[in-house]
């Protein structure tokens, strides 16, 4: 995508020099080669992305990363027995190590948009019921969108041999947990779960393989797909399972290896046992697709001179009384996607507007509150009206929904690019503004990172499930303490929805004080 | 030292141009940055350093890493809940970042001995009986040699200030752990002792200063020296421990921070209590030095037109059956240093000539395994006859210790190189050689790095204590003897020494027939 590219270019100071695309292109992976190697100073990509005030704190803290891989090696050493053994430094080697995540997380939603297209507001459905019984049933599940991305390219020439293999509706890609949302966001591929009921999706007995790449993938997958005659085919040499089918993803012949797997799916139609074949019929209409530019061009049909200062003028007005952005995973110590549903549910009636990535995505999707329907069903009135307007001015004769999927887990860093923007026009820090971020069902070791680097990049952040890292209870109060003072923003750390929603909205209201907002 | 930046600038290819040695230097530095940044291909340093039969192997089971910190940055990524779960596949990715490991390893000490000096054989002593009452007692602690290396520097100038501060014998400099091996090495400061007893040190009462850098620094230290009016400091960023007097040292100032540090401590010795003093009076001769330059230098002295034949005809006739390198921590597990010294008395009875490295090294200084004496006292009639004849020829008047002391725990790269030495000369590779390692009583996360690589490279590698990452029994069973069909390697794990010594042997006689050898 050639916009995306010259805005990225541009934002990297990167020149043009009429050589072409292909010599921008090959100036912007050695900026990204450098953010990931730098070993001495600050990462250039970093000081050009993190507003000026944060940037002053984080250099203050001595946080600032100047590569990825050295940071992560830094780590490992910090960690090692009897290496560092202070409390707040080791704080500190972690929020400095959570940042190059989002380092790493910028560049990657950043080099994926100009690879395979920034999404655009899309519609779609969610839950079991996108499984069709009269279809051969792909499954992508993961969090590689260039796996799925060929897969969707060949699979027009399986159209037909999977009718001939039996299925009248030929093929049916749907698509699980993040490689789902990928898709889901670019193509509207509609998405049957998220993580945690990845195998209610082979249960169904209708799924004749499921494509596997990276993270939360349960090893479990294996036994039960042998049971429904399910072909499991992992693709990537650092992820395999016992049992599944490995078929190494190759981009540099990537349609050659999606045609390998979607060769198997369709051989495995016919193995089908229609008697277990049990579709639960629910699914919800979804509306995707909010990227940071998708936002902005929404907000240029309200305000063309100056869009942001649109929704600025809605939360300045209390329209909008925040912005609460939902991420992580689920947990097994929470029902599914239950303290979502009830945060959001509290949260869009005090007119918060609602973002969310990944798993949180993926639940508010099956609940239904990605799509235009929820904004009356459980908004304000101010909020519903506010998204009626942007609906309105959108072109859609309908509202906006009231939570908006910016992307996979591993896209977080569109959420914070839009609050980066909304602080720089504003030229204060992301801590002053009325945005928290809510992880109630993290679970994950990246989520770790994630919530760290919302935290410290100003962004209180809500955890409904802790890991057994805070230690005890005086030193988290301590730390949490501390770092309140050094950086504005903190953990709130609260398992129950209800005492969540108070926390969350009085950090709101906190905020909206120090700006002067009513 | 320019003779040993000839030497690896010459392995790696690197062509004297005239430019003086700045230059050569500035075109190996970026050698070793490649090694670390590296993530396509192969290692240029690994293929220069690990023998071709070897390398084949390890090719073949796509285990050569690139670079340094992509492989960590890629085993974090595969270890991430939800990615690999193939156990082989996970043994596989865990041998590929141990030998990211060996690849830093070798860089740090070979530019530790460009820097600092390759050591060359020298004489001191080790156990708390190096202590001096009538000094003001500096320990120096941990793994970085930088630092203390900068503090023998300033020694000199601080001789006076101790005396008037009431000190008859001036400034005393003792070493615990590896950096204590380090100085032992380069400049015969005595070992005090090895990590596990790094308390013991505090309790004599008479140490004024620990200075510690990185690794293996237990966090207790501070309020021991609390109790002693010792000052602990600590002197790198990463490595904070609460309590301690923090000097971080600048190698851009290193002496100013070396200053520093020793004003602290001859500040410390008018609080000593004497009452409180008991330093307890062992201690023994401890020959050192044992870099594989040194032993060439050594051997050439037998044969000066092939000294490494000297060595193989020694092993080919049965003067020398086998080589074990010991290395690997202390293990609370284990009473302290038992297992190497049992292991050790027994394979020196049966003609085994052995190498320490780390807290192996510093077992052996302190029980006198590492004094000339020590060979009449342990070594079967063949061993003896060997190593006084090599003393002879070294000018020594005494024979060769039984256990050649070759550096700290992350010189363990010494020991392999002299392997690879050997098994290049004889055109084998490293796993048909009669050389067994062993690490008795490993604890830190590094020694499951070393023990991983030294049994990928080839060496059968003897583990007296395991880290609860094997597995159940039957995974064990199954990983060992595909790890040994794949690499001619595999780990022995046994924790009674009697045992380990049988298995030890047996490896060793196996390689011996496998080579045709008696």
């Amino acid at each position: 995508e050639e916009g995306k590219l010259a805005s990225v270019a541009k934002e990297l100071g990167l020149k043009q020099n009429g050589k072409g695309t292909k010599d921008v292109i090959g100036r912007l992976i050695a900026k990204a080669r450098d953010a990931y190697t730098g070993s001495h100073g600050e990462s250039e990509w970093l000081l050009r992305t993190i507003p000026a005030p944060r940037l002053e704190k984080l250099r203050k803290l001595r946080v600032l990363p100047a590569g990825i891989d050295p940071v992560i090696r830094e780590t490992m050493h910090r960690t090692h027995m009897g290496v560092d053994a202070d409390p707040l430094n080791l704080l500190l080697g972690s929020i400095k190590c959570s940042i190059s995540d989002f380092l790493g997380m910028d560049i990657a939603s950043n080099l994926s948009d100009i690879i395979l297209g920034t999404p655009v507001p899309t519609f779609s459905e969610a839950n079991l019921g996108v499984l069709d019984a009269d279809a051969v049933n792909v499954a992508v599940h993961g969090h590689n969108p260039l796996i799925s991305e060929s897969i969707l390219q060949v699979v027009p020439e399986f159209e037909k041999k999977a009718k001939e293999a039996g299925a009248p509706n030929g093929m049916n890609i749907v698509g699980i947990c993040c490689t789902g949302n990928e898709v889901l966001m670019r193509h509207g591929i509609p998405l049957a779960t998220n993580a945690s009921s990845q195998e209610l999706a082979i249960l169904t007995g209708a799924i004749e393989a499921m494509v596997v790449d990276v993270q939360c993938i349960m090893p479990s997958l294996s036994n039960l797909c042998e049971c429904f005659r399910t072909e499991l085919i992992t693709t990537m040499s650092i992820a395999k399972i016992p049992g599944a089918q490995h078929v190494e993803f190759d981009p540099a012949n990537a349609k050659a290896s999606a045609r390998k797997i979607l060769e198997l799916a369709v051989g495995r139609f016919k193995e089908r046992d229609p008697k277990r074949v049990d579709i639960p019929g629910m699914k919800s209409e979804t509306m995707v697709g909010f990227t940071p530019e998708a936002v902005l061009s929404i907000l240029e049909k309200v305000n063309p001179d100056d869009p942001l200062q649109a929704l600025i003028e809605k939360i300045a007005g209390g329209d909008i009384y925040g912005i609460v952005l939902f991420a992580g995973c689920n947990n097994y110590r929470v029902t599914q996607d239950s303290s979502f549903v009830t945060l959001a549910e509290k949260l869009a009636a005090d007119n918060v507007l609602m973002l969310a990535t990944g798993c949180a995505a993926g639940a508010f999707a099956k609940r239904g509150f990605l799509s235009p329907d929820a904004t009356a069903d459980i908004c304000g009135d101010k909020l519903r009206k506010t998204l009626e307007a942007l609906g309105n001015a959108a072109g859609l004769d309908r509202p906006l929904p009231p939570v908006w999927h910016m992307g996979s887990c591993v896209d977080n860093s569109r959420a914070a690019r839009l609050v980066f923007a909304i602080a720089n026009k504003l030229g204060v820090d992301v801590d002053m503004l009325p945005v928290v971020a809510s992880a109630p069902e993290a679970m994950t070791e990246k989520a770790v990172a994630i919530g760290t680097w919302a935290m410290a990049l100003g962004l209180t952040t809500h955890l409904g499930v802790t890991p057994p890292i805070l230690g005890g209870k005086v030193v988290t109060k301590v730390l949490t303490e501390t770092v309140k003072e050094l950086l504005g923003a903190c953990f709130i750390v609260e398992t129950d929805p209800a005492f969540a929603y108070e926390k969350i909205k009085e950090t709101l209201t906190e905020k909206r004080i120090g700006l002067g907002l009513k």
